[in-house]
């Protein structure tokens, strides 16, 4: 849940009169995405949420992901549509941040994904890596690779009070990665949203119904994006209560992969870099949540989400040889 | 902001499959009332707000909350309406705790009040005042006067910390609520909504729209409440920064009391009360938010608010004589 910011009447209106929406019928905080503050809007031209972009998204980024939504807008992919000011900007200002209005999306985000709507996740996901074919915005993954090793010298000494052990596991799994091939340019890239977790997609029923939060989307693999996926969509609590403690659901995750496959089969190099891609894809999930959970001051808005449930993944991966112990 | 509790995929589907809305088309968590969960849900038949009660609503009280809204609905007063299930019962269960659905209303709380918004305010309040003439519910204000001497009792000894000299200050605050007959039975009495703040009133523009979350109504003086809205509406912040700096803003005040008197004319003694009144509403608060000031832990999602705000209240309302200085 997250509004960080406060929107004053005075700025709301102001901020309005840019659009041709007409005046605020209704303006409620929502638990929507965890970086940035958002709004509901209704004005009777529609339903929107405004977007107040916080600090961590980097400003400059913005006309990237705004192009984004708007080729997949364009292309008929599900996703929210900036909505353009009478100057045609669909980026501005309000209370001193980068703010955007966006149309409503309809659909909610699964709490505990079933197989069948892995399926249609996985469908989708592809279907927006094809509509993504032809959009020429470029952005480095600025949580890659590259930025690992930087990340974990930062919080490793933490990493053993966790869960004792932790930081030579960690260290086996660098091992694995810096010797997959994974990692290279000679994957299939591309456009990927690359946090495409279930709070982030929504479904009627079971079926997809189109992506949010395109604020980590950037150039890579494409197959990084479905290892992405199956780390969010396809482990779950087994029957202990300890976060160490998650399971792969085979059925979800090969649901998955096929729902992709379905649409963009996967190249033999792309099933051979899965595993890697996954152990990856779950380094950058458990380094990113090591650093806020070390450093988040206790009286925080936003509690930090426990590492070690990306932990657990790390162990699953390291073991895993094979695309086939996935489910593909 | 509150969402305290999750709702499950399956536990939302199968709580809308016992009422006629068909299913959701959206569901989020939503930053409005304190005290409990509440989500904006959306189906084919329009927009409605679910909202679970948190432990601090007794259940007992809720077919009187209840009650109240649909009554005000019948009589045409803009608030949100229960919305049956297929057995004719607005209220139920779900994820263990009971939960209504209400219609959605338009409108928009102010973040700051103009003195347009505060005289239609007043009108509202007292049109409400008038719509709950026929409603036939009872229930004890929990926080009133005879609940304050034990709360303060509970809390006094941390009083002097916030604020040196305060404890004195609130003692004699004691002296002159207890010498007043404003808390006494002769006063108009009926169905008051006892927490009016601008958090809880919508407006369209300048006009108001509605009044939401009813969690604290209750049977007490008329002008009860229109003291609890003086306190909520008519205080600004002057050019300190301080919490304690406080003012009255005369010009909000008395439109607020004209906009009420010009719908439901205040008796004589209900002018006569109305300093004691005022002194008695923000004592209520005062006490309430110490309470909550001295017992939240330090990493609570909802951060208490500062107890010094309506401390302000007190020593300014302690010096106040007349209805007149209010504006009336």
């Amino acid at each position: 849940m997250a509004v960080y910011t406060q929107v004053s009447d005075e700025a709301l209106s102001s901020f309005l009169a840019e659009y041709d929406l007409g005046e605020a019928l209704a303006f409620k905080g929502i638990a929507e995405g965890v970086e940035n503050s958002n709004y509901y809007l209704e004005t009777r031209k529609g339903r929107y949420i405004l977007t107040l972009f916080e600090k961590r998204v980097n400003a400059a980024d913005l006309p990237y992901f705004i192009g984004l939504k708007q080729h997949l807008s364009a292309q008929g992919f599900p996703c929210p549509q900036p909505v353009m000011g009478r100057d045609g900007e669909a980026l501005r200002t309000l209370e001193g941040r980068p703010a955007v209005i966006v149309t409503f999306l309809e659909g909610l985000s699964p709490k505990r994904p079933n197989a069948r709507q892995c399926r249609s996740l996985g469908e989708g996901l592809a279907r927006m890596h094809l509509a993504l074919g032809g959009f020429d915005g470029r952005r480095e993954n600025a949580l890659g690779p590259a930025s690992w090793r930087r990340m974990w010298e930062g919080c490793a000494g933490n990493a053993d009070a966790l869960q004792p052990g932790l930081s030579n596991e960690v260290d086996a799994c660098f091992v694995r990665i810096n010797a997959a091939r994974a990692f290279s340019d000679h994957l299939p890239r591309g456009t990927i949203h690359a946090d495409l977790f279930p709070d982030n997609a929504f479904f009627l029923g079971d079926t997809f119904t189109g992506a949010i939060d395109f604020y980590f989307a950037c150039t890579d693999a494409l197959a990084y994006d479905l290892a992405v996926c199956l780390n969010s969509w396809a482990f779950e609590e087994g029957n202990a209560t300890d976060a160490s403690r998650l399971e792969y659901n085979f059925s979800k995750g090969s649901a998955l992969i096929a729902g992709y496959q379905s649409v963009r089969p996967l190249e033999a190099a792309e099933l051979e870099a899965l595993p890697a891609l996954c152990l990856g894809s779950a380094m950058r999930f458990f380094l990113t949540r090591l650093a806020d959970w070390t450093s988040t001051p206790a009286g925080a808005l936003v509690r930090p989400k426990n590492p070690l449930e990306y932990a657990a993944r790390l162990a699953f991966h390291r073991k895993m040889e094979t695309a086939e112990g996935y489910g593909a």
